[in-house]
């Protein structure tokens, strides 16, 4: 039985060590359920491989190497997204060998630093919405002497990045197959806004307007003889739409691995919350009480800045007698109406909003049957850049 | 001139270098305006010494070794308070002499490293809230052959930890008394939920309440020879009303010296934002813009994994021509009517919420007249155990 070394060895930044009993985790800290998240994984893969469809999961979600080898290994991902370039490095870093920044890089030393990532021996590839950004991409590839693969992004009804006509779209398809040092690969595709919709019919009519626009940019880069490889998009409340389109052919699904409170709420088309059969949660944070001094109140020691609040509050998984309701820096406020709770218990919470709380945490500690077997970085944590 | 050094050599996991121009500098990252950081800093500390005040600055905020030492050099701070035993760590690693964990303290292993730290030569101060408490701290004193400061912590209207009886103060402050190991040293009482209430009156209104409950502790503890000798409290919107009570002789402020965009919009006795007067805005999420697909909309780099979001949205440091509109997890969207910013531009961004925005960085980048002067690592990042 492992216990936790003396503080002068480890300086107590990291919460557990292979081999302890889950009792002994020391609190806040991410704890993943091993047997469901597998779970989860070999579901989606499955699912895609029965559809037809590559997966290339999305590491900004997890920031994990250890998770997206998993991924690759049970769940026969292709690849990892990501949305930063310091985040693929770390994934390079890593031995992730196909990485798509599936986002913009505009500035000068990010471009270059994403054009020296195929050395490390990874097919990189990055979007691009700004016919401008081109050129910067094919100088970098140039100078290092790489290759860059290139996705037109559009905009397919989430408003934020990507071009919103089918001209500017082959505007920039052309511009990539000019360019030396780059090739054109495909069109990146993700209606991002639309996946937490609670409704199966809302979401599926927002996605109904992004195949047809995206149907009809992969239709008029046809026409000009560049025909996409990949027509990349989808996530965990959208994958099916995508499956289904028979114009795109690989997903992005992140949050289906871990699952948390926002889209475990949302509907499938049975109206059925989707973490109640869809997904497991795997995903928690664990977290001891440590006040109590109102008979019905008790005080945890996780709060903000061991979770992100901005899609709503955590929920105290398997208890239905106490509620997470309230957060300040350090602190939850739980409400315990018949006092049942006692100092020292642990609960696990269910993260409202799962990938910025993941980008909170330097560890993942990885529990089944009560023990501790694994204990992960977060590799990429913090990785903004 | 200092520009960045190769991927290789650094990984990128630092936005900066001391020397560099500030427009050097890679984002999305903590900057600090130090000359606005100093202002502060002084301020606060001749606020205290006028009116007989000691002042604790509250490490939680930044916790950072660097900016403590400022607070204590420049501001005359006599130690840190923090939330955590692992942040209380990283402050006494980095040579802080006396630490203050403004909260409980009851996992066992918590306790034991807790108890461990004067035996790097600081001071050690903790808060109690529940009498069971006392016999574990002292267990932990004597196994380890230190002293533990004890203070008794009183909820003066938060509504979170500590007792709220006078009656309960006085029982725990007897058993601390009667420990070994341990020293009564005084009595918490933060009244931390009042702190952002926009007026003046109102919050007035619940210091009077918070302070006419600590007078009635400390009477109570006087009655039985427990005189407190430190009585400890205030924050960035109440330091004023715990100066002028007549009980309080200690403060805690910590976001005063960096200002956020929630407390900034609070008012002072005229009715004016504090932050147009009493502090300036000293921290800033530099952030860069990466797309601007329409032309009325562009999107840079910061979204919900630099910044906390739970208080409110990013303010754009001034200017009146651009807002920050919305946030997903690697990108804001910035309202730009007229079209006036270009791919690569700067923005300051001013934080809604401080203290869980500096928990998602590794460093300050510190600027002073358009040169970054030092790179300071936000030493206690993700300590929250």
């Amino acid at each position: 039985m492992k216990t936790m070394p003396d503080a002068a060895d480890v300086g107590y930044d990291i919460p557990a060590l292979p081999g302890m009993a889950e009792a002994d985790i020391q609190t806040p800290c991410l704890m993943l359920d091993l047997d469901a998240l597998e779970r989860n994984i070999r579901k989606m893969g499955e699912y895609a491989k029965a559809h037809g469809m590559r997966h290339r999961s999305h590491g900004k979600m997890h920031k994990s190497v250890d998770v997206q080898k998993l991924q690759e290994e049970l769940g026969g991902a292709v690849g990892v997204c990501c949305q930063k370039v310091s985040e693929a490095e770390a994934f390079a870093r890593g031995g992730i060998r196909d990485i798509l920044v599936s986002n913009q890089v505009r500035d000068p030393a990010k471009i270059d630093r994403l054009a020296r990532l195929p050395r490390h021996g990874a097919r990189v590839a990055v979007c691009v919405d700004d016919v401008s950004n081109v050129a910067e991409l094919s100088a970098a590839a140039q100078k290092n002497g790489t290759m860059l693969d290139c996705l037109v992004e559009i905009d397919c009804g989430a408003g934020r990045c990507g071009v919103d006509t089918t001209e500017g779209a082959v505007q920039i398809a052309r511009a990539i197959d000019a360019a030396t040092g780059l090739n054109f690969a495909g069109v990146q595709a993700y209606q991002g806004n639309m996946q937490h919709l609670e409704h199966y019919d809302d979401r599926k009519a927002k996605l109904d307007v992004a195949i047809a626009f995206t149907k009809a940019v992969v239709e008029a880069l046809r026409k000009v003889g560049l025909a996409p490889a990949i027509v990349t998009g989808g996530g965990t409340g959208s994958y099916y739409f995508e499956s289904g389109s028979g114009v795109y052919n690989e997903l992005q699904c992140g949050s289906y691995a871990f699952m948390d409170a926002d889209y475990g709420r949302i509907r499938d088309e049975h109206g059925q919350r989707i973490d109640r059969g869809e997904w497991e949660n795997a995903l928690f944070i664990l977290t001891s009480v440590m006040s109590h001094a109102k008979p019905d109140q008790a005080v945890c020691d996780a709060g903000l800045k061991v979770q992100s609040l901005e899609s709503g509050l955590p929920q105290i998984y398997g208890r239905d007698d106490v509620r997470y309701a309230s957060a300040s820096d350090e602190h939850g406020v739980i409400e315990d109406k018949h006092g049942v709770l006692r100092i020292n218990e642990k609960l696990k919470l269910v993260p409202g909003h799962c990938d910025p709380t993941c980008n909170l945490h330097d560890w993942y500690v990885g529990v089944r049957q009560g023990k501790v077997e694994v204990v992960w970085p977060v590799s990429a944590r913090g990785k903004a850049y």
